[in-house]
């Protein structure tokens, strides 16, 4: 059984989907059966939660929010993460624990133990094989993000909430962190910034390393 | 404070919404303040949830199911339920925690002790003062309920489902069962069958008897 689910994740702007994105293409060359995914959303009531939990002006409070995220990834995790992986597929997913507990811990200021608890609930103790983080400063993030034109409700929260973001993105670093934490697997972390061929080369060079059979 | 929070449950088509609105217009001629409440929904991001949930034909996993549920809750219970027992009302709720060891635990078949945590963390420990369980006959329940010419997503469930969601209400009544989840607070049995008003006068009985103070 060779299926490994690998996590893409990292502050806005930080090449998540670009760098997803290269990762499935080159796992593709390598003759690897790669499936993509993000959150929230990739299943019908996933996509509309998502829309629930995006919509730039709708107001959610921060518990509501966790459990809208947490019920995406529940339908996520069921419908297709687990079967890809059981079919031995490689599943490149876009934001998973770190992002809940960056942005509803971190973020929204819930209690971490609760928020672990209910993402259990969720997942049914799935872990990742390997986490790739993103690393990159909070304002070259929000600019990255900017250029796209649109700010959906997360990215327009206020810019507290966004150092909050960053400074739980950049505990997720520290080796007591991640002991601590052994719901969230192997954590790696890559240098963001750069063009994204020189990111894509860190990429791979740590999935290689981290799991050296991914790649056939 | 004399705030209470009163909670109705029971089989579909038992009379929770009659005898809700039946005893909130009775403590309303006491001269008590009844904020009247139902889950899923009152509030916005909750009665968007709630459509999302009930519409028939929706394929919606179980666990995210349950997790649809909470979010709806935590978004109820923030905004109304807390808010009015500040203020010393009587806040009169259709469906609460037992209706998701019913539907989640008893007929999807989730685990207990996860529904639980999951909600303890949607409502931050709230427990009701009493809930007021209605039972009736589960043919008699989907006989009422399907008077109404509509059946939402939860009421086109398979005949087993609607069974196993029964024996969970009729567990409800054990007192072994109260003593092991003291998160739902005190339950009381009132006998749904007959004429409303005669419901009317049991509900009146057991809640006077429970709360003597909420009528004033």
């Amino acid at each position: 059984m060779s299926g490994r689910l690998i996590v893409f994740e990292g502050v806005e702007g930080a090449g998540k989907s670009t760098q997803l994105e290269r990762l499935a293409l080159r796992l593709g060359r390598h003759g690897r059966m790669v499936r993509r995914l993000r959150e929230p959303g990739g299943t019908a009531v996933g996509d509309e939660i998502r829309a629930l939990l995006l919509r730039p002006g709708a107001l959610i409070p921060p518990r509501t929010e966790a459990l809208l995220f947490m019920a995406s990834r529940a339908a996520l995790v069921g419908e297709h993460v687990r079967p890809a992986l059981a079919r031995d597929e490689v599943v490149l997913l876009d934001r998973f624990f770190l992002s809940t507990y960056a942005y509803q811990v971190g973020g929204r200021g819930l209690p971490e133990h609760e928020v672990r608890e209910a993402n259990t609930f969720a997942t049914g103790g799935l872990v990742p094989d390997i986490t790739v983080l993103l690393t990159l400063p909070v304002d070259v993030g929000l600019q990255r993000a900017a250029q796209r034109g649109f700010a959906d409700r997360m990215e327009q929260a206020e810019r507290g909430f966004h150092e909050r973001v960053e400074a739980a993105f950049a505990s997720f670093a520290e080796p007591a962190w991640q002991r601590a934490h052994p719901e969230c697997g192997r954590i790696v972390l890559v240098e963001a910034q750069g063009t994204a061929d020189a990111v894509e080369a860190r990429v791979w060079q740590v999935v290689a390393a981290a799991c050296p059979e991914v790649h056939g």
